[in-house]
Parts: structure tokens; sequence; C-alpha cells
């Protein structure tokens, strides 16, 4: 099935919650989601269904990707793509996060197993941006702006996954480099032929440093070592011992690879590793949240292309044979709680990459606050969501959607991996709870909440019926996630992390409704505007409805889960 | 990783709500539990990931399984476990359901793609020991019950699915037989090498039968066409056109199979196929309930055994190193989601098996009018649940869960097809609203929800707080259930549907942890009799109380999504 780009929602969101301001002419911002569009679904999206088939393969030490997939990275990067959100110093376009993320969105909503490269191409740079040498800088990091040269993370090992402190790859130095000895495992595109070098970032352990994730330190280790005129020179020890077999996103690679004696360089400080991968984490978790969004709006296009034209059974009420389905009313439910949930999606990551740009001036200012407050709530809310709208993606389709072939089920097996990596979404409730919520006593979920409810009470308050029924139910939910979060300040450590997922859950879907009730109200001053939109407007507006009396009403469930931690502390673990 | 069956669990909830009462001496039981158990965890249950990888082949023109699949079908029917609830006079043994309905628990739990094939067998059984001519008794019934042949349901074909009325296949009068000619699809053990012959029940349409769902008549069409003696004879023209590729049960092959005049024989009257196929429609629904709970319960033993020995991090508040994730809270929230899950799926799947056992004397009686309210929730609600908890057990594992050779993703790649087949569970949700709920105007489910009362109000009477505490959550979650039965039964169809699939979650929230209140009594006063097994009923208790605080307060969110209706069916169709 083709893939389309919802370019009208994109704009909407980013002009209502995405806050682009002035910073970017109204015009380029067009022009430029237009010509992602056209690349990502004439390009990228046909590739998606043959590349999961033929996956990625290694062959005598080297990995292929499928067919396709070269070509499509080659003019990704003529098309200057990869460094829109780049150091321009550096070849890069120097545009705001907020409006790089529609276009992740679309990479990853045409070919997620494709998309995964670049996104760690740009994670990579960023890091090199912010903490390279000048010498590193100089060598590296215009090749990664431009995507000619693509980036890794290595971080997980057999025994270190979750735990990076239990990490114990060996850097030992050697002149003005370091020898890297040991294995690493589930590494993104940590070997392929779409590019002419690959530059691995690795965090190992120097001699003497200490134990745990203080003893870090962060290496730069490229697969070809540059000659003098930075060019690939000689391959350095880095060797790919097998891909793993996954679940899906078959044709990413995820290699285990074997470092041995491999040579390398240290970026930054030594043991300060750690802190400095984390400093790219925002942004990798931002858009790991945005692959869920991604694949659902994928999931949600093919069920209703399919339930616009799948004929089964008299719907009822219906005068006229041969009407498709989507005129059941169960078959309604599922596509609305689909679309629903895409735009509550769309419009959290979109909202949290906002954050992220205004944050930037001003670390310590509330835009950042708020931004590393949501930020382990859109990886985690939106992943989850993410599967769940794929798996009612599948349902829409009846058996069809069981069969491969339909391509229902490859979405579902792909997002399954958004709650896992980039830090397990149980990882993202125990940041939120454990540090984003305490560390400033609740101040700052309690100024989210305040602005949550001035868009309530304005809701509330319009004239529109729906609107009006949209700002109540958004009122109730908000009183839970009030309670919610006065309970887990309250309370110990160990309670708080038990309740600490349903809380995450409770906030992604408050925040979710609270954006769509702002959607709700922008519409409805538009559509008095425009006149020429009215049934896009409207339907926006039908959206917030929908989400404000589906989702909405699941938070009081959050919410005693929240505050059952008990039930699960008590529960005796000999027995569990 | 190896399979247990839970042989107590099931011993205790048979006794509690699954109603054998005296029908069968408690020694057998446990003699038929052990074997059974046995047979799944030695026999069975090594085959499930080999198979998965290996798949059923088509190999010129013939279906052959996975290794090992032809041997333990051959122990299988050796050990006469296939005519387990049939007819004693066919060589059955007229036990009941409930005493079976653990076993299809543990052929499942241990390999579900294998377990398919005997789950069809039996229906087909039962269907002609039913509707089955003496002929067709006399040549096929023997052979089907012992399992020397298997039996296949045919009812889909590519334009007909969930509305059977739109099926093609035609069945030509032929002197004594009919000769058969069209396509079926989605046809599970279509073809296979397990057995030396294989009885398809095929749907399809005599000339000049009225159009639509009343025009279908159900014939009997074997592979081999029998000779006098009963023994396989020439093959008739029934082919394999392929084997669908799934998303999973990959061992049990999926046929596209052609008819080309093959020689059936009609089974009951003309034009009465389907009401004869719905005969067996409350076993085959209560199986596929099954299905999800098995799933379920292999993914949280696979979760609990690696949550027991992966060590990563250390967990708050502890002291040691080196302790397993078991002890962190939000994994150990994890496996009490999927713990308490089980136990709520498994009590619900067993009270309506020993209602349906109850029911068969009295087709009127009060006893088959809440099996048959309950069928369809146990149907889809279990097998959704099946998948959500399979979705947990992945997650528990982190990374290695996305990894194929982990096992835990096998589980919910198999576990996805169930709230598909045997009637989608959009399907069921419009069973029980429009049909089971509506046609006695409610009497049923207010006859269920004043039992649920009493067991309510005897939970809050106890003096224990966990049980007290309990029954006053399955107080609140049963008044949801109740406004929204009567909401269901005073608004109109269209918003009856529209609501339908929110209500089945909340009948099934509900039901499961009316059960598991009922359950936690039970185990409080044997825990006063009985000092030995204290350890065992304390923790029945505790799976009580853990799902009662989090699965009950799901039923706010259900009663608002089957009471909002409108928002389903105003939004403009024109703009899904």
């Amino acid at each position: 099935m083709s893939y389309t780009a919802p370019l009208a929602e994109m704009r909407f969101v980013l002009e209502e919650v995405g806050g682009l301001g002035d910073s970017v002419p109204a015009d380029l911002v067009e022009a430029i989601l237009a010509e992602a569009g056209r690349f990502a679904q004439s390009v990228l999206a046909p590739l998606n269904e043959p590349a999961d088939r033929a996956g990625s393969r290694l062959e005598n030490g080297v990995v292929r990707t499928p067919a396709g997939f070269r070509e499509a990275y080659a003019r990704y990067v003529a098309g200057g793509w990869n460094g829109l959100t780049l150091a321009p110093e550096h070849g890069g376009q120097g545009l705001p996060l907020a409006l790089a993320t529609p276009l992740v969105e679309m990479w990853n909503s045409a070919c997620m197993s494709w998309a995964l490269c670049p996104l760690l191409t740009t994670g990579a740079a960023q890091l090199l941006q912010s903490h390279g040498s000048d010498e590193q800088k100089r060598v590296y990091l215009d090749k990664l702006v431009s995507g000619a040269w693509t980036g890794t993370m290595n971080l997980t090992e057999p025994q270190a996954g979750s735990d990076l402190g239990a990490v114990r790859m060996r850097a030992i130095p050697a002149g003005d480099h370091y020898r890297l000895s040991g294995q690493k495992i589930f590494i993104t595109y940590g070997d392929h032929d779409l590019a002419e070098n690959i530059v691995h970032l690795v965090l190992a352990r120097i001699p003497g440093a200490p134990a745990g994730s203080r003893g870090l330190s962060l290496f730069l280790v490229p697969k070809f070592l540059p000659d003098a005129q930075g060019r690939p020179g000689p391959r350095n020890a880095v060797r790919t011992l097998r891909l793993e077999e996954k679940l899906g996103i078959h044709a990413s690679p995820t290699c285990a690879l074997v470092y041995e004696e491999a040579i390398g360089w240290r970026v930054g400080d030594a043991h300060r590793g750690l802190p400095i991968m984390f400093t790219m984490m925002n942004l990798a978790r931002l858009n790991v949240g945005v692959q869920g969004l991604a694949i659902a709006e994928r999931a949600w296009q093919r069920a209703r292309a399919f339930a616009r034209t799948r004929v089964q059974g008299r719907p009822l009420g219906a005068e006229a044979e041969g009407l498709p389905i989507l005129h059941h009313p169960d078959v309604r439910r599922m596509l609305l709680e689909m679309r629903a949930g895409v735009a509550a999606l769309r419009a959290l990551a979109y909202y949290a990459a906002a954050l992220l740009d205004r944050g930037q001036g001003d670390l310590e200012g509330a835009a950042q606050r708020r931004a590393e407050l949501l930020i382990p709530v859109v990886k985690a809310w939106c992943s989850d969501m993410g599967v769940r709208i794929a798996s009612t993606g599948i349902q829409v389709h009846g058996g069809i959607g069981y069969i491969e072939e339909s391509g229902a089920a490859q979405h579902w097996r792909d997002a399954r991996i958004a709650p896992i990596y980039e830090g397990t979404n149980g990882i993202q409730a125990h940041d939120l709870v454990a540090r984003k919520l305490a560390r400033d006593d609740g101040a700052a979920v309690r100024a989210l909440i305040a602005e949550m409810r001035a868009t309530a009470d304005a809701a509330a308050a319009a004239p529109a019926p729906d609107i009006a029924a949209t700002g109540r139910a958004l009122a109730a939910a908000i009183a839970a996630l009030d309670a919610a979060s006065g309970y887990l300040l309250r309370t110990d450590p160990a309670a708080a992390a038990a309740g600490s997922a349903p809380y995450l859950s409770l906030l992604g879907t408050v925040a979710g409704g609270w954006l769509l009730a702002r959607l709700a109200l922008a519409a409805e001053r538009r559509m008095e505007a425009d006149t020429t939109d009215r049934d896009f407007f409207a339907t926006q507006r039908a959206i917030g409805r929908f989400y404000a009396g589906r989702m909405l009403a699941r938070a009081p469930g959050y919410l005693a889960a929240v505050t059952d931690a008990r039930a699960v502390l008590d529960f005796p673990l000999e027995h569990l």
C-alpha cells in the first residue's frame, strides 16, 4: 500500500503546538514538508515490504542491505536531508528540531528499517558537534552531517543492557589513541553497505577506571581509518559476529560486533562517557516516540484504505448492498481509535520537539524542564500506543491481517521494538517518576497541570457543545493526574517505582488530550476565519471529541493503579 | 524454555468454579491432569520453537509438517487423548468439557500450532456425532474420535469472511452424493501428513438455494474416498493451492484449497448448513479463548524464568548486588499483571466450560443461557488478553525479547490469531450485545450481576482486609457493568453496536474479577481447613487482590466508551 504524507495535519500541528513561530518562513516550512513528503512517498515507501521480506544479510563478514536501500540512501544524502538540524559550519542547515520531527515521522512511516540509519547518524553528528575535539570535528563531522559516513551507538553488551554500569569493553591507551577490545550487541546498522565509512561511538572502560557507570568513557572508532586527507583507509579491527534474527525491522541490520584491539579516539573527558552519551538522550528518545507515531500513521492509512474497499456483510441500518466495512459501527470505532490516537501522538511529539528547541538557549529554563519531563512520556507512551494502534490495524483487516502479504502485520512487528530500545519503557517510567517528577518536587508537573487546566476551562466555556464536552472530560482527567502526581511525590521510592508505569500512561493520555483540546479550540477559531478548509477543521474538532470521550475516560483506572503500589510490593516474591 | 503444566492452579479452579462436582472421581481428575501434563511437557513443548522456525511446507502439492509433529500426533492418538469428551459408543470417553478444557490449555501452551489439528478434529467429530447420518457415523466417526483421521472446517472464501452469506462454493447433486467446486481459504490443517485421511466439513450452495446465509448446506468431503471397508481409497478432487505466509502459528498449515468436482455427502438437511455449523460454535469459541489463556500462561512462565535469573542493575532499596530483575518494582508489576491476568482468564474459561456441561441437558435452562452469554466474552476477552500478556512477556525480556531466539516473540505472534479467527472479536462483541444481551431483554446478564453482587457482598464483609478490599472494588466495577448493560438495552442498535467492543471488555474484566473474588474466598476457607498448602492459597488471595486493584479499576473507562456511541456514529464518514 502506498503512503501519503499527512501534510495538512502536520502543518496544523506545527502551527498550533509545534511553536515554529517566525523562526522559519511559512513558505519554507511548506516547501520542505512537501519535498520530504514526495521523497518519503516515492523513494522510501515502496521499499518497506520487499525489504522486510529480504532482510539484511551477513555474507562473508559483510552486511548487505536489501535492494533499493543504497540508492535511496544516496538520494537522501544528495538531497541534503541529513543535516537539516545540524550546524551550518559543518554543512548543516541549522533548522529547528520541530521542523525536523515531521520529517523523521515521514521517513519512519515510509520505511522504519531504512530510517534507523540516518536517525543514528544524526545523533552521532549531534554528539560530535557538542563534544568532539577540533580534530575529530575536522575529520568526521562534515561527513556525518552530509551522511556520506554513518554513525552508530555502541552501548549494550550481553551482561549490560538497561544497566550500562556493567559494561566491560576495555580501552587501552596507545599513544594518541586507544585500543578497544570486547563485544557489543544490538548495534543498529553496526555494519552495512550504504556508505563508505561507519563511525562507531563506543562506551568502554579505561584501565583503572572506577567500577559502575561512572567509569565509562566514550570512544570514536571508525570502520575504516581515515588517511591524512580524511579518506577511508585501512580496515579497523571491528568485525560483525552475527546479525540478530528479530521479530521485526528485518531490513535493519542489528549487529553483534567484536572489537579486537580496534583503534579508537576518546571523545570528551575520561570517565565522562555516560553523561556525554546522555546529552543525546532527549533527541534519541523523542525520535523513538516519533517512530511509534510514524508506524501508527502508516497502520492507520492502511486500515482505512482496506475498510473503504472491503465489502463484507450489510452494515446495520444500511439499505444498500455492497457498502464497505467502514460503515459497520465497530469498524468505525476501531478506525477512530487509530485516528484519534495518531493525532494525540503527533501533537505530543511535535510539542516536545518545540520545547527542546525553546529550551536550547536556557538549559535551566521552564521550556527545557518541561521538555525533560515529557521526553520519557513521548518515548514510552507513543511507542506503546504505536504497538496498540498497529494491532488495531491488523484487526480491521480480519483474517487477511494475519497474512504477511497484507502488510498490516509488519507494522505491528516493526512497532514492537520501540517500547524496548533507547531505554525500555520501564526505564522511561523510572526516569519520569524518580527524576523528572521528583527533582523539583513536582514544580514542572504542577506548572503543566495549571496550563492544562486553563485549556480545560477555555474548552468547557466554549459555546460549541462538542468542545465543551471535551473540556469537561479533560478537567476530570487532569484531576486524576494531579492526584497521582501528589501521591507519587509523597510516597516512598519503592511504591513510586511500582506506580511509575501507569503514571506515565496517565500523563501521556492526559497530555495528548490536552493538546487535542488546544487543537480543537484552534480549529474552531480557524473555521471562522477560513471557510475554505472547514471540513478539515471540523474533522480535527471531532477527533478531539472522540479522544476525550474514550481515551481520557481511562484516567481513573490509571490513577487507581498508581496508588495501589502495595499490591505490587506486598506480593510474596517467592510465589511470583 | 521448558513448560510446566500448572496442575495445582488447574485443580483449584476446577474444584472451585469448574463445577466438576461428583461427575468424575477426584483421583481420576488428578490422574488425567498429571498424565496430560507429562505429555504436554515432554512431547509437545519441545516442538514449539523448532517447529516455528521450520514451518509447514507445501512440496509438490503435499503439505509436510515440521519434524516431530507426526510422532507426537501418533502418541496423542495412541494415548486416547482425542476422544476425551466424545461419545463412548464411538470410542470416546464421555468426560465433561470442564475436564477437557485444562487439557486443551496444556496442548496449546505446549505447542499451539500442533494443538490446532486435534482441536479441529474434535470439533468435526462433535458435529458428526450430532448431525451425521448413520452411514456417515459408521464410516467416519470412530476415525475422528480416535484421531486416526483428522477434521477441518471449510467456511471462508476470498469474498466471504465474516459474512458467510457470500459463500459461492457450489455443490451439484450426483446420485447419492454431490460434486463440489470452488475455492476455500484459511483452512487450518487443510492438508498435512499427520494422519491417513482428512475429513473436510464444507459450506456450499446447492443449485436453486436461496441467496445469503440461508442457502448454505454442509458437506462432508474426505481427502481420500473410503472403500467398502472404510479404508482410504482414491484421492478426491481437493488440492492445496498454497499455504499462507502468516505472522505466527507457522507450523500450522493454513491452506487455500481448490475443489474441482470433489465428491462429498450432505450432512443434515439442505440449506441448514449454517445452523448445523453453528451448533459447534460454542465449543470452538470456548477453545479459542482457551488458546489465549494457554499462550498467556506459557508467556508468563517464560517471563518469570527470565526475571528470576537475569541480573541487571541494583533493585531499589536492595543492599546486595547480583539480585535478579524480579526484584525491580516495575518488573514485579509486569509479572503480576501477567499472572493475575492468566488467573482471571483460566477462571473464566473453566467456568464457561462448566456451564456448557451443565447446559447440555437443558438448552433453554439458565446454565446454557449464561454459557451463551459468556462464550463470546471468553473468546474475545481471553484472546485479547492473551496478546496483551504475551506483549508484556516480551517487555520483561528487554532487548532479548525482540530476538526470535528468546521465544518470547513467538508467543506474541502466535497469540495474535486468536482475536481474529472463529469470528473476529468484533463479531463476538456484536453477538454479545445484539443477540445474547438483547434476546431475553437482559435477564441473563441481570441474573449474572445479581450473583456477582452476592460475591462482592460476601467478600466486602470478610474480616481479612485484602478480601474486603477486593469485594469493594468488585462492587464498584459491577455497578459500571450494570449501568452499561442498561444503557445498551435502552439505546438504538447502531449505538449499541458502537459500544459493543468496550462492553465486552467490561464484562470480561468484571467476570474475571468476580471469579477471582470467589477463588479468594475459597482460598481463605481452605487455608483454615488445610494448613499444608497455606502458601498456595495465600498466593491465590494475593492474586485476587492485585487484580481487583488494577484491572477492575478499568471499569469506569469501559463504561464511558460504551455510552459514548455518538462520538463514533456522528464522525463524518467521508473524513474518516
